[in-house]
């Protein structure tokens, strides 16, 4: 928590690429981490750097919010957009965050595959929000929330054909526990980057 | 996402209606597929349909709201509503699909049980919100309200005492994994609907 | 629910005062309980009493906002104030019912540690709400608030390492899915802390 006299005039568009923009890293960071199928402490430091860097822009954009009486749209979508940008950061810091706490160790494909679908939907996302600057580019945002919705559903059936595997295949409970949380979690990274094109989705809608 | 020009007027106690009505056949559907113990991919299409139409009013009351200027009640509470009465149909769609995808076969009279509660409170969900077209209903809403506080006291206790015998009498992790989460969540649904009996009588109490 | 013609005055500060009172009450009877080991029925009435406690004077705080036309802060920040401090109550009673549900017995040393982070962060969480009456207390309330994200940063490293533990000692998988939940719900608590140091922090900064 800082404590400053913020200017006059908020630039939120800046603000919302600069948080887009960690979440694109946070997907990257978090696609290199299970390639290589290292999830030490030292290979987290990166993760929770861009975490913490999210963390700041996102109280930043709450702070300035909070002082600001002229938005260029309606405030609780201000609000939500950046709440669930930090989440998107915030879910993919926990689940590798729980790799290294729960001792997984080595490439699982299927947690790849899941990284990849997310790097998509999160650069989907980073073009959406980007896109809500100027309403000339209203059709690209909508175009990327429903790549977004697409790669969600994408998610869904993985996630349920992994599970679904896992049960079938493993006898080990403790290797049941770790992965189908594991999973479930990679899947709502994608159910938040769903939330956001929803409320993209409706801030351009509220301007049509 | 689709994207129209609207009519001035929407009539959100329609809407409501519906959205209502199709938590009443998500309820009825649950409780017909684990009295029927068959949780395959054919019995899951007609859970999976009702939760594509609640889907589509749910969209449709919040489009709308973005495009009205006077609503029939606040604003915030047309949207917890609707989103609240979206959820009772997701929570019940996710512990259909988990059922398949956990593999579980057979039908089990706790699961039953607690699908006959589901229907009473959703029910009582649908009276309560179909009552509030009219302040004359009142009295009836507000009796609505009780009684899925009551079930949902109920379905608490339920859980309560199913949890405790599952982790008494089973030896098998796997188990005990599947049918923890099965009869939390479907206690969360009593719950979700005991969100929707709160939000409405806050709306009866504004207005009283 | 109740509904009673409520006077034009309210004072939501003495409100406030009193929920955050339960929600000490609530982190000393749980401290209490797993300090004694002893999870059983009679031991959780206190418990359970603090918790309805808590909900009437939520309720009361929700009702009265619908009927009060000037707030000393913003509504949004009422209701969430009042809901987070509710939650706060409400998951410390999750955690003492799971421990009777679980029939877990005697005396773990990590959640008597954890139940005495989360006393010292509850009686933060009061001081920082008590303080909002008046703006003088602006200094001693953030300092509140930074105490509380200390805690919760104490809370994730606690959980890491005694979930990390788990992880690696026990070969009982029934064991593991009892402790890792009770775990991670404790330091849920103090997550929720920290949420409550937000909104608080953000009132400040907006009468600043």
């Amino acid at each position: 928590m800082k404590f400053r006299f913020l200017p006059q005039e908020t630039n939120f568009f800046d603000l919302f690429a600069k948080q887009a923009d960690y979440a694109v890293d946070a997907a990257s960071s978090f696609k290199k981490i299970v390639m290589a199928g290292l999830h030490d402490e030292k290979s987290l430091t990166e993760m929770h750097d861009v975490e913490h860097l999210g963390d700041e822009v996102a109280h930043d954009i709450f702070e300035r919010l909070n002082k600001t009486f002229i938005t260029p749209f309606d405030r609780e979508d201000i609000h939500s957009l950046a709440k669930e940008l930090d989440d998107i950061i915030d879910m993919l810091y926990t689940i590798t965050n729980h790799l290294r706490v729960y001792n997984i160790r080595g490439v699982d494909k299927n947690l790849v595959e899941f990284a990849s679908v997310i790097e998509e939907s999160v650069q989907s996302v980073a073009k959406a929000v980007k896109g809500l600057r100027n309403m000339k580019n209203a059709k690209t945002v909508l175009e990327a929330c429903v790549e977004i919705n697409r790669l969600e559903n994408v998610g869904d059936s993985m996630r349920d054909s992994v599970v679904a595997n896992l049960f079938e295949t493993s006898k080990d409970p403790i290797f049941v526990i770790k992965w189908k949380e594991t999973y479930q979690d990679a899947e709502t990274v994608l159910d938040i980057c769903e939330d956001v094109a929803h409320i993209v989705a409706s801030i351009i809608l509220k301007q049509a």
